[in-house]
């Protein structure tokens, strides 16, 4: 005999108060049918419940929210990404990246992805200039990518992007003629890129906006340590997102997005302190120089630590959940 | 000696994880000089965070977050709010009305004031017809407004809104000309007030933007039942946004935004069952006909039962707060 599940029906609801509210919003989600995001807006009801039933939260201060997300939505365009700030000068960018892309010991760390990453940037071969600003104190970048027992990973695809000298990207000026200080390079047979570049400076990420004006209100300022990002892609591989970040910038200690980790933290050297190595990139002695080994960890491995970890956080919240193509639903 | 508060230097950080992103944020928010926002912000942290850990949020999920709140954002018009809808699907705008509006026994409930209330509609006489509409059941209201010991409130101010016969409100049609299905009345000496109306019937709220496709993942239908919406202001007392449902709809106990109270169900009258009633209001005896006598709270009982209600939610959560004009904030 087939057996078939009845059509979900969630119970009549009526007088809605301050205690019911939560578990009539489950009820009604209930019928979702996805159970990752059954657990997703359960999860997000209690703690949107949670945080008005706390603070007792006004009419005026909701309205207020309301107010300032729509704000939010209708600055962002092709170009930019208020929402993404937002979640970044909250730390959530940096925490969902540290959930989903966890890093055994050895391996290098990721960070805040920023909104400022282009999908289709311009591949380029190793040794282009990637910068068009004449004003920007150059740099030569010579890094290397290896697995975590150190062979190197050639065709590495690496994806790297930072600021004009004036600490804009290039997608933030109204002038801009296509890309500039970003390209997609490939590691050669010794897992190797390089490329020109310039140094990267502090700047102030979109402060004119919603985002810009909480930052005021919460006397923060909206700085960002001089960084350059990088972005790593190699099957097989979980992709690397991060940023290497300048020692001793002014604003190392207080990134406006909380993206600095110190084992991310460089010093830069001059290209004279390397024997050859003017000669072998073609630039001068005193060219500053960003070296740096970037270790990425297997997908597979990844996806063991994160699944772990994942149940680890499941028990000691003492939820009933179990795990469903890596993700936590309820049993 | 004058004694002066030194500026706010929050503590360096870097190397932040999945376990100190949180602390971390408060401390960079503690510089705010609102206590209340220092507070607000503390808890929306806490609250965020959580999310991300309990779920394992992965970097996926979060793109969709920031890509769902910006097209919510960027539908949002003049005469659309999709925000407040989202907050009304969430159940969150009828805790917050339910928090910030608490009503002693023998009070009229509040409900959810919706996105389709218009802050300039036009003030009309008593006895007007608010609707243009010639499709629609044509209804008499005739409803009190009075203080908790029964004394009539004259000279309140009445805003009443409520859609045409096919389910829209005025600012969602595109052809329309002026306000309709709306008016701002005054009770008379004896905190009477009065309008012809239609009778509302049950619609979905705006279901072709982001809030309707996510109510179709949750397998949720868009409806809500017939209902007509009252907003009360008057002088010490408490503003009253509230709505009436009409008993027996299909969407009684299964309203797509929570709004429902059993204290504000109705049924219909005819006005042939009240002596004089036709001849007084001018009105054919089968004209069906809304009764219902509201009960204002003054501003002063409602702050105290708000003041008692904060300082009970604080000391069942253990957090050492207190109020401050009227708000909760640390001590």
């Amino acid at each position: 005999m087939a057996s078939s599940t009845p059509p979900y029906k969630p119970p009549p609801m009526k007088s809605l108060t301050i205690e019911n509210i939560t578990d009539n919003v489950h009820a009604i989600n209930g019928g979702c049918e996805n159970a990752r995001l059954r657990f997703l807006f359960e999860r997000l009801a209690v703690h949107l419940h949670d945080f008005a039933r706390e603070t007792r939260l006004s009419t005026e201060e909701w309205a207020a929210a309301i107010k300032f997300l729509t704000e939010t939505g209708q600055i962002c365009s092709d170009t930019r990404q208020e929402f993404i700030l937002l979640s970044d000068i909250f730390g959530l960018s940096l925490l969902v990246d540290s959930i989903d892309h966890p890093k055994p010991p050895g391996s290098t760390d990721g960070t805040v992805l920023g909104p400022f990453h282009v999908a289709e940037a311009e591949h380029m071969n190793l040794g282009t200039h990637i910068s068009q600003d004449t004003e920007g104190e150059p740099l030569l970048v010579v890094c290397s990518v290896k697995d975590s027992v150190g062979r190197p990973l050639a065709g590495t695809s690496v994806d790297v992007w930072e600021t004009d000298s004036r600490g804009f990207y290039d997608v933030q000026r109204a002038d801009r003629d296509g890309f500039d200080g970003r390209a997609v390079l490939k590691t050669d047979e010794e897992g190797i890129f390089h490329f020109k570049a310039i140094v990267p400076v502090p700047y102030p990420i979109p402060d004119d906006g919603p985002v810009g004006k909480l930052l005021k209100v919460l006397k923060r300022h909206p700085y960002r340590p001089g960084h350059m990002h990088f972005k790593f892609e190699r099957a097989g591989y979980d992709p690397l997102i991060t940023a290497l970040y300048l020692r001793g910038d002014p604003y190392e200690t207080s990134d406006a997005v909380f993206g600095v980790k110190d084992s991310l933290i460089v010093d830069l050297y001059k290209v004279s302190q390397f024997e050859g190595c003017a000669e072998q990139y073609g630039v001068s002695g005193d060219t500053k120089l960003l070296k740096y080994d970037f270790v990425l960890v297997t997908e597979t491995e990844t996806h063991g630590l994160r699944d772990k970890n994942a149940m680890k956080a499941a028990d000691s919240l003492g939820m009933d959940l179990q795990l469903e193509d890596g993700k936590l639903v309820r049993k």
